[in-house]
């Protein structure tokens, strides 16, 4: 059922989804791959590389039917049923993550949330635990991803919890890289380095303006 | 004194140096492109580009000089001076970004935070503020970098506020597309897309897994 994609595909598919969702509101039923492609930053090529992967062609003139990619994208990355995720640390920005899956978007549910360090509440919709229900949960709740947001000090011990519990799949936050056997998929997200290249990238401007003070 | 440099590369040069850094301890002179490239799983062709463009060659048998990188890294991606940055709504997650900088590592600085919608205290060692603060904290301490995380409601009011008080770089964890002039730099992380590329390869390992049961 599932193709075989390449990674950054994945992720765009998952991105002309989220975008094409917000301008079904407008009620236009095609759209061109080069309006796709400006909302991403990226060429109208790739956009329509990625959709002849997942076997959408598009018309010259009309441009692309926005169901037939919707449909075609669900086919192809989502599976048959809803994949049940955890936050663990996770605090204000999971928050329109998981309203973004509770809505019904996409085949994610956000079914528990562990606080790491703090006592009040963050998610409204999202059961919360205490970190030590950690493996009990994810065993009766048969959770297989997780978003990991603990201290670096916490990330080994943790990581080797979830993975004795199930997890197969984490959305590494932590700035450690995580030891997990073959079969765990980790997708690490940088902030050092995001932060590091939107500071280049504002100095480049600030130096260019000033150029031309 | 800044040079040109692509987006990506830039990203990666910060990412090395996290790594070298840690990699001093060990108390080795010398690295290898096929070593940094394992850790960030990307070609050490790659590498070796990236370190190029930057001005620096490595020796066929003993490798790279660690520290004419780091020296050379930064001369490359940071300014002569320290640069501050502040922290809208971001928790936890931040938390280990702060102390990284606040180390002395890269030449940013962390000097303010704003909590959103939560009264509990998530910085131990950064100066914490009411939302209502932004624009006069910012202006005084000077700051141009900030890392924003408010619910999508509030994005484009507290978008413009920052705009108008001077931000030039934004790393947004929003889910919106920000509308901000020509001189400001957005980086967008978009979480749902990386979840659900994390959900997709956690699929495909388990489908080929049960082939082999």
């Amino acid at each position: 059922m599932i193709i075989n994609l390449p990674e950054q595909t994945v992720e765009r598919l998952s991105q002309y989804r989220r975008i094409l969702l917000n301008y079904q509101y407008l009620d236009h039923a095609y759209i061109f791959s080069h309006n796709l492609a400006r909302v991403l930053k990226t060429k109208s090529g790739t956009v329509r590389r990625d959709l002849m992967l997942i076997g959408v062609s598009g018309d010259v003139h009309k441009g692309y039917d926005i169901n037939l990619i919707l449909r075609k994208i669900s086919e192809a990355i989502d599976g048959d049923t809803p994949e049940n995720i955890c936050f663990i640390g996770i605090g204000n920005l999971g928050r329109s993550v998981a309203n973004h899956f509770a809505a019904g978007n996409g085949n994610l549910r956000v079914v528990a949330a562990f606080l790491f360090d703090q006592h009040q509440s963050i998610f409204p919709d999202v059961p919360e635990y205490d970190l030590t229900m950690l493996s009990e949960v994810i065993k009766q709740q048969n959770i297989l991803i997780c978003a990991l947001a603990v201290p670096r000090d916490y990330a080994r011990e943790i990581t080797l919890l979830l993975v004795n519990s199930g997890i197969m799949g984490i959305l590494n936050f932590t700035a450690t890289q995580l030891q997990v056997p073959k079969h765990v998929f980790v997708e690490d997200y940088d902030m050092v380095a995001k932060l590091e290249k939107v500071s280049y990238f504002m100095k480049m401007t600030k130096n260019h303006l000033q150029a031309y003070d």
